[in-house]
């Protein structure tokens, strides 16, 4: 087997540690920085902390973007930093600041003329140049991974499409992950980023393009969210809950940055693009699906990861996780919609996201029909998909 | 808990991608390369086999140097590099040529005036210069992980010394892990050189410096140690136990890179400086002997690796390794030495090596006492460590 492994991003975990930024962009030799931060951190403080705790090597902040950030934001944010002459980026937020933030620093670190805009990459196959600020990373979600992974979910509104978009030069230079900013994130954000997580996790094992370090940290990183995702919902103030969805999230980035993410992701953009459903309960809504088709992956990966995971096959790793979305909340199907066969037939249709290739048995239009009209008829996808498997045994 | 990680090494996984090195030197600008190799590859045809895949990039070659590298090996490295104007160095061999290679990739990046020798460094506590060539780490055994790894193991004769040097100057940038370079390693080496791996993994696990990446990376790896070291060892060809090896030799690095080795690397240091005992059988001596005693670790982390490894607890494990040890041919204790109390009291002094201070449990001269008085009388040190912590309880 061939693989490779490249984690350029030094990591700094732990309670508190947002408060070493000022020191570690000084060792780094990193001045005239750009906080990127959501409007709610704005609003909440946290901005201002660590803009005190940059200690002047921060001077100007941008936050003028929404939270599936469009790409006239990232060219916004890139002009900002050319007209500023900004030196680094802090980024501060969920995977909305941290993917604009990631990629404003490649567009804005050449001149309009030469760069052009993040339309001219995103969706189009052109690889972006790597020339980029160095960004620091400071996530308050646990979470999207954004933090250590080469990857940036864009929106390009006026296309109607959300992808992600992938360059060696998106890799944070330094991502600092201090649980204490994720104990005031209410109950349906931990559940769905902390879904996101499991999904990230558990798709990088699967994927065709999966290797064995990045196997080990899925592994780590799924089990912890079975373990603390349930208490973190219930018990906001649980700070070893809170602290361990940390290293889980953080684990599943470095788990599903090289291999990339499969079949649940890629079913996920239209959920979100066309029902606005927000993106980790949008993954978990077919997680247990995939986990029950992979099962046939002819290497017999998804039950051995099921068995590391404690589980006896697939099919009961596929009831944990469907056991798991009811635990929090989450939605079980799309019958509250009222889709019908044209709908389906446009979510099929755009299901056919690149990452779709990733996954480790092909999925047929024939599986994603079935898959949303079991969901969009109350969520019944399972139970036929599982009967049919047991017809075909 | 705090915790950090950086993993600058990039590496390239799998059977025959040695014929990469010519073209990841010319994607990476690298010119004018150095090849440090021991006697053994030269002969062996491996070394003229590395500089035709190096396509032109490699033009010189350093094989003067013995398997545990001397300091004055290493300086004489560094004046080839600045008399021949190196641009880089692919190091081929071992742990030896790797640790060489690290140490020379420094001192050679400077004026013999500016940087000086590596005995100004070695044991002295003064920090490297960070400066230092480009190096490209191909591995021959599974191995000491020194791929992916900050550590160089020199000797220093003169003084009688054996001992790590730890520099963030001293990561490879590149790692080619080629499995096919292993398919030759005769028993007794992929005995001693899997052992050490073990050693790495669990030690890395069970160090006061453990962090959760590591510690899933050191799971991983004393898994594959157990399944397949032992085919390694009994069927030279079997190209999956020989891959598997290499896989558990780079995850191994990983793991231990970082929260560093504890009490048996600490002890295997006098038992090769004194009496030739090759480094990883060294290790092995004491592994189950520091495995019972660090069961006492207040955070139940061993107890806890026991059973992530399917054993029922640290006593489980440690037998594990005796009877692993025991496969493998590897010496079970030192009685064939015929030491007497002056020989002990000397490993006794000697053992109190830096690394020491990274074990979770303290050792005190009375533990290093019963462990050398049972090994050098027939290997009684773990059965009167066991009755010892039984009478406790």
């Amino acid at each position: 087997m061939k693989w490779n492994y490249t984690q350029p991003v030094d990591i700094r975990f732990g309670a508190g540690r947002v408060a070493e930024i000022g020191e570690v962009a000084r060792e780094r030799g990193l001045y005239r920085g750009l906080l990127v931060a959501g409007g709610h951190s704005v609003r909440s403080g946290l901005a201002q902390r660590v803009l005190d705790h940059g200690r002047g090597t921060i001077e100007a902040v941008f936050s003028e973007f929404s939270p599936n950030p469009d790409v006239t934001e990232v060219d916004a944010c890139a002009e900002l930093i050319r007209t500023q002459d900004v030196g680094f980026i802090v980024a501060l937020g969920g995977g909305s600041a941290l993917d604009l933030a990631k990629a404003a620093s490649v567009i804005g670190a050449g001149s309009r003329e030469s760069v052009g805009s993040i339309t001219d990459y995103h969706g189009t196959g052109k690889p972006l140049p790597l020339t980029h600020l160095p960004l620091i990373a400071v996530p308050t979600t646990a979470g999207t991974g954004s933090e250590v992974t080469c990857v940036s979910v864009l929106t390009n509104r006026a296309a109607g499409v959300k992808a992600p978009i992938v360059s060696n030069g998106f890799y944070p230079e330094l991502a600092i992950i201090d649980p204490e900013l994720t104990y005031t994130v209410p109950p349906y954000v931990t559940a769905c980023t902390g879904m996101d997580v499991l999904s990230q996790a558990i798709e990088g094992y699967w994927s065709v393009g999966h290797q064995p370090i990045c196997d080990a940290l899925a592994v780590h990183a799924a089990r912890l969210v079975f373990e603390f995702l349930p208490k973190a919902f219930t018990t906001p103030d649980d700070r070893e809950a809170r602290e361990r969805m940390c290293e889980a999230s953080v684990t599943a980035g470095l788990a599903f940055t090289l291999p990339k993410t499969t079949s649940s992701h890629a079913c996920s953009f239209p959920l979100t693009n066309r029902y606005g459903i927000a993106h980790g309960e949008a993954c978990a809504l077919t997680l247990d699906y995939f986990t029950r088709i992979n099962a046939a992956d002819p290497e017999g990966r998804v039950n051995a990861l099921a068995r590391s995971l404690g589980y006896r096959d697939a099919d009961g790793l596929a009831d944990a996780i469907a056991d798991l979305r009811r635990t929090l909340g989450l939605r079980e199907n799309i019958a509250d919609l009222g889709l019908g066969e044209s709908d389906i037939a446009a979510l099929v249709r755009d299901s056919h996201h690149p990452n779709l290739d990733n996954n480790p048995v092909v999925i047929t239009d024939d599986n994603l029909l079935a898959l949303y009209r079991g969901l969009a008829s109350g969520g019944a996808a399972n139970a036929d998909k599982h009967n049919e498997r047991e017809e075909r045994q």
